[in-house]
């Protein structure tokens, strides 16, 4: 199998293995646990020497110097799937269109949903957009894709660490929220029985 | 000229000027005010419906609807620019690397300099890495590219936004901090005068 994907249930592997398995892209998940301190062991640090979960190794991919590309970065790691192994790339734009959510997800609505000052001020006019935004359909080109994983998983983790959290003037994201929990690929990597 | 870029002195717009600036691309810089809320004005939400800056329109690269590509977010700015106009992917895999260190730069790295508790926890370890990679010359291939660009913006952002902090613990950093507000490109894109 080409792709090693490094990461526990408790880290954001889950998203790029959202990805995979609503794709039917085969890989080989190898479990670094966080709470024993795997990932800070030597055998980690040689893939990622950040010691930081999610990482990749793809076998199929090379870099300049013929070796096969082991990152690290879950928004990374999914636009690189998405050019590789999902089919996503139809024009040059729309890798830079994925990116731009790839990065929107983990950088913008991330810190607007896990620094609270940012959570009061940022986050309800990302919501207002973004809710906005689903009415028109997927987020790049007509099928869910990479950007709509990143940005999906985001807003689902609003209500799993603000369960309270009330959405109800975001109609369209509640929906999402709600159909994203009962999808098997999603309850499968998010360990929901 | 085929790229446009909107923001303005105090936004993250600076990280991918300096880049254009450095490698020599042309491009027009539309100044945005955040101060007198131009970014959340009809014509700039036009380019970016969430009203963040930096954005960029680049007329030489279309997405699969045959437009020109609209993006914000710096970090994928910066992998846009790295790809069709600063030459730096000899191979598939490098894409992926400087895709990993643009999303490291603006999610991994911000978040440990600017989240108070990360700071504490994770920034130390971020930091020691960062100064041995350092020793090992440029983040990808043989030249300073997008990667190095955006880790370095952050980690001056560190002297910018905490100039007391104490960094002789990693010397290499801190050269890099130093010789990086000396080049003519970055005092430009900083308004340092």
């Amino acid at each position: 199998m080409s792709i090693k994907l490094y990461g526990g249930q408790q880290t954001r592997a889950s998203m790029p293995r959202w990805y995979m398995e609503e794709k039917g892209i085969a890989y080989e998940l190898v479990d670094v646990s966080i709470g024993s301190g795997q990932n800070l062991q030597p055998d980690f640090l040689a893939i990622n020497p950040f010691g930081k979960l999610p990482a990749m190794r793809d076998e199929s991919v090379l870099d300049a110097s013929g070796q096969p590309v082991t990152i690290c970065e879950s928004g990374a790691i999914l636009l690189h799937l998405a050019e590789h192994h999902g089919g996503e790339i139809a024009a040059p734009g729309d890798r830079s269109l994925i990116s731009q959510w790839t990065h929107f997800a983990n950088s913008t609505l991330a810190f607007a949903i896990f620094v609270p000052d940012q959570k009061a001020k940022v986050l309800p006019r990302l919501l207002k957009q973004l809710d906005k935004q689903l009415s028109e359909g997927f987020l790049v080109g007509n099928n869910w894709g990479a950007a709509d994983c990143a940005v999906t998983a985001y807003l689902a983790y609003i209500k799993l660490f603000f369960p309270s959290e009330d959405l109800s003037a975001y109609p369209r994201i509640e929906t999402l929220i709600t159909a994203t929990q009962q999808r098997p690929a999603y309850r499968k990597v998010m360990g929901m029985g």
